[in-house]
């Protein structure tokens, strides 16, 4: 197969984007199975520090516990069910307390008191730790699966994970992030970020800065997808100058590449010279997904007195923007009927690559969706 | 079975506070069934005096009619089905007139006009009559039944009714009622209301009225459970003094206690010295559940000049308001697919005893939804 | 059957004013197979013009386009299926872009350009045009038809061509247009327009200019249903008055008269003597209905100095609300389980007439919905 051709394939049929019984499938099978990243350690600066993360109908608590760990629980208490923390972030004294009747667990998940159950017979705190998700810290980023039989992260991220280790991400401090409300389905979004066949039309000011043809794909099949784009400037920024020094270890021949890279099924990657963006995309039902941007700097750059992160934010706002809104335009087209698949060009051969690993996570529920067109 | 023993219950599952289609089984074969609460007779000043009462898809006209009586209908024109009444509460003058083509009923229901019918053949007025609900009066609350097998009121409530007796609640008058939108399953709002052991965490003022061990529960397994709790002061409000004089046949023995009762599957009764509070409870949908709180005074009381009765009505406002909040926490908590059923301590045997009973009137419907997590 | 009975039938049952598999059904079996109104010719100027029109989840683009035909496709691009046109109404210049990537399509339907396609193996223009809806001017109205066996437009609208020829529609102007959402079945507002039973009761504005009963039914069965009342002043306005010149065509003896028409199942036109009323009725779920109301005037009335419509829109604008609050009171009261189908009088015989339609287009998918209730 070509690196740059789509090869005939075209996009996928209405019902992967409009019908709720395979959004559902897609939560179980993939959203469940997989990986997926929930956010950066600089979130989590001291024993106790927390952060909630919504996916589908479960509520997680992410913290950092006594031995500085990065842990994750279902927020639910074992007593009544009661959700536990409602704050979005914050930090928890040592312990989690139920605000309903008072259960107590400790930063490791034990129950350490329940008023009133001493006395209830055959009862056994032993029984009633908080559930928890299994949690693995690549890069600084933080990633949960909530499947039993996880597999190992390292095997699963071997295709990428040499090609990002220069940029260091687990030193990076976060400096804002923005959330997103996109009314269209998630795979959309993937979609939009794996070609530049739109940047002529969409994002003037990025044109500019890049031209849209000259990019290069590293990796080209599987859930890792992306490589490089030649940068005219110096970052990718309102005014194309970097805003930040370059990053440590990155060499001359990245100072003029700003590298694109998605994660299955949940993260984009982008890598600049001298400051990284990651998107978090988080499916809320078929025609609705929930993108959070990041940018994050070097601690040395944000200590600057004139450092100011503005002009690269303000860029990638504008240009998320742009996206969602053709995002919105396809999901309002592809719900028509008349709509029908359309051919990829061979520019969007990362969309036919995407597809693919779709159909491949799905596989095992593809014969009972048949008729759910 | 030990009155104060949970006996090693734990909670429901999950499909119970989350299944529509649980939901809509429990409108069939508890709403529908059961005679459920609908309002306070002193509402209903005199003939043509009228509430709407919405109960799922129902839209009910309760009105006090030409004899006095208390009578209730579907407000649906029996020509082409249009809704009667809009006004949620109103003043009849001797007829209800559909505001589409003018068909005229009696307070009794009675099709007493048809504009151009008359000429329609084979039409027959007496054909076309209301479409009545079963009404009961007891202790001037008022209770529906839209079964057309309603069986004995008396039967029925006898487990209760010499227990509330005393407060002579026909005689007493309402002086306020508010609405709550709570965003949780109604079985959650019924059981917080059957146990103390979230008032130390929930109700710091509440708890230092009444300490939340202090209570024996009178009813213990059926349709009507409860019993009385402590007063460390002379009632339930702000600063625990009455705001009212003891109701006349309240005996000394009571004067430090108030009675919490519910009664399956729509009222809660609050009977306090000189006050009594009614929870109306009504299911909206799995997750939605509208209350209305009313304060019933004594109409000696209600005259004075001196009368306030807001001591008591900020108090349990302010307790009603604590207590939606936990009930949303566990609702949403409920819904993750973490939530396994927890353990009752012998605090919460009420809880214990209500889910007895919910499954026992749900029983029929059981197996169809063996399947329906 | 006589012209002004209704022979003992009824309103229908529940299921077919709530349900949503048999609204599923209407759009599928009636919404998709007959020819629905969708607009005046006289909103498209020159060639370019365009409307959005949104039929369920199908957005339609209909343009004059450069031979001045009226021409109509989905608004969806070939490519990745995204909404072409945003803006409900506008002037193309010659040609529709994907605001995507640039695909670029002519008037007439056809792929002119695709950026970056050229290359990719296979790729035949000529597969990939914009796709079309069946498009017939009537009387200066534009229907459109789904099917791909539409039949003969001339045909199926026989029974009504000459009827309405006298007034020249094709020729008139639109001088304003107000869309209302109703919370109601759409059926129930075409019923509401064929009778005048509920006149006295709902329009006391309207039925000092036309006595109630004074109607003649010229077309009494199948989808075209209507004829004449009479007009007590010289037009249905605020003040009785005409707001214009009687239209050039129109004959003595209709000059006391107004025409009111159904077109099944989506239109309605109000023939006045000195102007022109059309309904456009769009479906958009079981309990809501979205209506368009035009006034349709004469190019030398509107160009007079003194031309002042107001009269006749603000009289109509408030029967449409009158109307509408009727149709909501229905449906809410339909929506009720003690709903049962009532009786028609004779002043209902058009409604009767409309079942009989509706059943008849309804019939092949009568079967699968015997137990949809």
């Amino acid at each position: 197969m070509d690196a740059r051709s789509a090869n005939g394939a075209g996009t996928l049929p209405r019902k992967y984007f409009t019908s709720p019984k395979i959004f559902a499938a897609e939560l179980r099978d993939i959203l469940r199975k997989r990986w997926i990243y929930a956010g950066h350690v600089s979130h989590f600066e001291k024993p106790g520090s927390y952060l909630l993360y919504q996916v589908g109908q479960d509520n997680i608590l992410i913290l950092r516990d006594e031995e500085n760990g990065i842990r994750a629980f279902h927020n639910v208490c074992r007593h009544r069910g009661t959700q536990l923390c409602e704050q979005s972030e914050g930090q928890l004294d040592g312990r989690i307390q139920c605000p309903y009747h008072g259960w107590t667990f400790g930063l490791n998940g034990s129950l350490l008191g329940a008023p009133n159950m001493r006395d209830c017979a055959g009862f056994d705190p032993n029984r009633y730790p908080l559930i928890s998700v299994a949690v693995h810290v690549w890069n600084g980023l933080i990633f949960l699966n909530f499947s039993e039989r996880a597999g190992s992260f390292e095997q699963a991220f071997a295709p990428i994970s040499d090609r990002v280790a220069r940029w260091q991400i687990f030193d990076l401090k976060s400096v804002r992030q923005i959330t997103y409300e996109v009314q269209a389905n998630w795979k959309l979004v993937f979609q939009n970020y794996s070609e530049c066949y739109h940047c002529p039309k969409v994002h003037p000011a990025l044109s500019k800065l890049t031209p849209y043809r000259a990019s290069l794909n590293y990796l080209r099949e599987g859930p890792f997808l992306g490589g490089p784009m030649q940068i005219l400037g110096e970052s990718m920024t309102m005014d194309g100058r970097s805003c930040a020094a370059t990053l440590p270890y990155i060499e001359k021949e990245d100072q003029r590449l700003v590298y694109y890279y998605t994660i299955f099924p949940s993260i984009f990657l982008t890598l600049h010279p001298d400051y990284v963006m990651v998107h978090r995309c988080r499916p809320v039902s078929p025609d609705h997904t929930r993108i959070t941007c990041e940018w994050l700097f070097h601690p040395e750059a944000i200590t600057k007195p004139d450092f100011d992160p503005s002009s690269a934010i303000e860029f990638w706002d504008l240009t998320n923007r742009q996206d969602w809104h053709v995002c919105e335009l396809s999901q309002r087209g592809i719900s028509s009927s008349a709509y029908t698949p359309g051919p990829y060009s061979d520019l969007e051969s990362l969309l036919a690559a995407f597809d693919r690993e779709y159909l491949r996570a799905m596989h095992q529920t593809q014969r009972e969706f048949a008729l759910a067109d």
